[in-house]
């Protein structure tokens, strides 16, 4: 199958010494980029119409390879195997994940961090970009909490603070919030050594505490879910607040009252339950809006917890003056997830963590002799992870070439088209919006328009009676759009993705969603039309011939 | 400074459009070679002359740039203020750290990742690269497991277990772990819903545990102490257990005796004290040394507790025949560390976490509506992380690549260079050698001939007096050593790291060595007598200057 070529070591050797002449280099240089064209060019699906059980096949060896292979020998495996069976992400008709088109310098831009191939964990494996890493942290904290240039200049790069972290994603800047809020609750006092030495049952004999809970709007990203595991306060504490029907943004009397209960239960206990944090979510996965963070940091302020913001996913649309008053109250908050593979458009991984008070990271510091020594530079000092990769260097260039001025063009390109893409839907028999979308996402589902139509007689009749119809159908109509989104799969013209909602004007019915996120800036008005045609001609054609029958009994 | 261009829309657009002409891009490329060549041919030192505060003023921006630039504008920037003050990792005079060269076809694997931009957390994000990954992960598997062929055939591709986790760091495969072990531990028991759920106190409530422990040596990573914080139990109850002077292995006799204080303690309490799991090092961070891993296996069946192995270091030298009796035992732990960015020589970063039992991981299954569904095929129902690059495609193409019988070359030179150097400190009159290298990692100090000698009859003396005279020989030495250090990194034409070892034959005095990473296939034994030289000449131009006359007290 590939030519035999003898393993010595001076032909390995040869694999580490940059190429003196580069012809061969820019020759697979060239070669990687005709696949990547090509695959990009080629018809047919998003996902490639490869099954599940072929792709196994394709990948069932269970041994490592033995002999050496040579590179140009295996680029064919590249593009046959695995090129051709990616997902299309960068496809202006995928709009179902976060994860979109990236700007084709950003893949330059990894070449460089690959060859560069700094270790960010220490200053004497990453001299100047230990520094670019704190100048992107700057300008993130900034564009976030906007102190005094005064400040800004005296942090920037004063190593005894820490602005923030970058980490391997947004879960792990999420994560490493928490742990900085469990650490400073639960700090030492007295001849308590603090939790990060005693751990937790020692910690919550110290301080009498029964329990701690996270508050959150059920909205939020399951990774606090796993944080809560992860950290030991475990993941029934993470109490989830109900949202106000339509809009997606924490109830905050539901809060009020949680928090008044806690405060109760509290007066009436020996043993606390405590707050570690309540979390405002700037950009929910699944329908992209805003808690009213100003008033969440108020409440947190008033029950004297921490207030951490999710903006995993939002955070750069603060470069949009105009959308500026959604996120009001975030200046506030203690610590903010930010991550660069969301909005920022790069490619995978990176997420940031910045908090308001640049001393709030000397809680997780944690040194070692031959490593991230107390007072060296070292940006591993602080992170919950150890060798990490130069990846800021990709926002860092990115900033640079698009500007806050070409995010902000790009953001108002997005806004456009969600809005233009729920307009269509409110207009169109066979569909009804469900969620009314702040950044870039957007909830809808399939109905035809006599179901509709009865739907919409049976909920304003509003007796227990066609209340409990009303469920019947929504239940029905959730089958429906779950074999839709499975028919949408299959033509594979489209992506779009599917959630389950009980936030809508149903509520509490659950109502099964399609999900649309629509950011890649090649994404038109003219593509979102097709996508819906398509997505009526699939509902219809699946609704009369496998549903009709069932809704007649509805009527 | 930069030519001024439109902020426009078009202009953006572009920049995600996959360029139809490709010379452009190419012509890019070339120029990033270019850059990349320049500076890896560029004189001068490792780490560049600049200085921290020069480098300070370089990164002060403080404000994030507002207009687009074009990135051939920003190239002579990356250039000039980052490439040309990056640490030369690369060069094989870099032998300080585990971060070394790469061979250079990684920099194109890197781009091929960067413009698929999968995101392995779902199928629907990640078709066939979810398939390599699960692929990549078999081959380390039955590397270090060794299980019957039909085991592998299936579970290779079967989505209901897991073979183990692909990670950000070997940080976050040794959490992951630990994360299995804790849950395992205090796993669900009747009405009590498991740990993950009710979190640590209300767990050790039920189970009866006053504190949970992990036993490692003193050469563990320090990893181990921010997991114990991260993940609950405290970095007080890690136990560090001495190691073998000498040897650097986890002294036996010493685990003995502690696994028997824990049992006779807790037949004696009705809190007990859980192990959480027995730790072996295959291939410790200072020394490169690996634990008796057979018999800390024996020891974790006798005590009912689980083993894990951490081999993020030495886990490749498993291709080695001749090397794998000192691996003995580690084909019986329950998990296994391994990472790609060590010694499968890959840009950083990318760990693995492999699980002897396929079904362990299910411990930590978080999933949730939009992403990550129960049943399905995505990888993210296990990881820690959210979001995570292909990064698995870097070894499954190093693999095929290189072969297993290219790593066993390059480890075999490895070891050659390491005992070269060994060799040559123990035939210098003015150095020792203070470790025994088994994976590449060689410790050593600068002393002085005459120094060395009086050392060595007061030590064979072995009075009260003389030993006390000894210790503050040793102790001098240190500063000595320290001070070489500095101005090794000064001088700047070799790096070596430096740590402190109690473990030496001077234990329990503290010691400070030099180390040496010896695995950059294009370091030869000429270049490592240069080093030795450099060393010799700046450590005697130290002393005379500044120690002789200290040193005259100690006769």
């Amino acid at each position: 199958m590939y030519e035999k070529i003898s393993t010595d070591i001076e032909h390995l050797r040869k694999l580490f010494v940059f190429p003196e002449s580069q012809d061969k280099f820019l020759e697979f240089g060239k070669q990687i980029l005709d696949m990547m064209y090509k695959s990009f060019k080629q018809k047919g699906g998003l996902h490639s119409s490869i099954t599940l059980d072929e792709l196994t096949s394709l990948f069932s060896d269970i041994s490592i390879p033995r002999d050496p292979q040579l590179l140009r020998d295996i680029f064919p495996e590249i593009e046959n195997k695995i090129a051709s069976h990616s997902v299309k992400v960068y496809s202006p008709y995928y709009i179902g994940h976060m994860t979109s088109a990236i700007p084709y310098f950003t893949i330059l831009i990894d070449m460089i961090i690959s060859s560069l191939n700094q270790n960010q964990v220490k200053i004497e494996t990453a001299k100047a970009s230990t520094f670019v890493e704190r100048e992107l942290l700057c300008w993130i904290h900034r564009l976030i909490y906007q102190k005094s240039a005064k400040f800004y200049r005296e942090t920037v790069q004063n190593h005894r603070v820490a602005l923030g972290n970058v980490t391997s994603d947004g879960t792990l800047a999420n994560l490493t919030a928490m742990m900085v809020a469990r650490n400073l609750l639960f700090a030492p006092d007295g001849r308590f050594p603090g939790i990060a030495r005693a751990g937790i049952a020692e910690a919550y004999r110290h301080y009498n505490c029964e329990r701690t809970v996270i508050l959150i709007s059920k909205r939020g990203h399951y990774s606090f879910d796993k944080i809560a595991d992860t950290c030991g306060i475990g993941d029934s504490n993470v109490i989830k607040i109900p949202v106000d029907t339509g809009s997606n943004k924490i109830d905050l009397n539901i809060l009020r009252k949680e928090l008044n209960e806690i405060e109760a239960y509290n007066q009436n206990h020996e043993q606390k339950i405590k707050i570690l944090s309540l979390i405002g979510i700037a950009g929910t996965t699944e329908t992209g809006n805003i808690d009213n963070l100003y008033e969440m940091n108020r409440l947190a302020r008033k029950y004297n917890t921490r207030f951490h913001v999710d903006a995993a996913w939002g955070g750069p649309v603060l470069f949009v003056d105009d959308y500026s008053h959604l996120f009001k109250g975030i200046e506030d908050a203690d610590s903010v997830t930010f991550d660069s593979h969301k909005l920022l458009y790069l490619p995978l991984s990176m997420g940031m963590v910045l908090f308001n008070n640049q001393k709030d990271l000397q809680s997780l510091q944690h040194t070692t002799q031959y490593v991230v020594r107390p007072d060296s530079r070292d940006q591993g000092r602080f992170t919950i992870e150890g060798s990490r990769p130069f990846a800021a260097l990709r926002p860092w260039v990115a900033l640079k070439v698009i500007g806050s001025e070409g995010f902000k063009l790009l953001f108002e390109k997005a806004f456009t088209i969600s809005s233009y893409f729920k307009t269509q839907i409110d207009i169109h028999p066979n569909f009804e919006s469900l969620n009314d979308p702040e950044l870039f996402i957007f909830n809808y589902r399939f109905i035809p328009v006599k179901i509709k139509k009865h739907l919409e007689s049976l909920i304003s009749e509003n007796s227990a009676e066609t209340l409990k119809m009303a469920s019947r159908i929504n239940s029905s109509l959730n089958e429906v759009n779950i074999q839709l989104h499975r028919d949408i799969r299959n033509n594979d013209l489209s992506f779009v993705s599917r959630t389950v909602l009980e936030s809508t004007r149903y509520a509490p019915d659950e109502i099964v969603v399609l999900r649309a996120v629509t950011i890649n800036p090649l994404t038109t008005t003219s593509i979102i039309k097709e996508i819906i045609a398509e997505h009526n001609k699939l509902g219809l054609k699946l609704f009369n011939k496998s549903y009709k029958k069932r809704f007649k009994n509805y009527f």
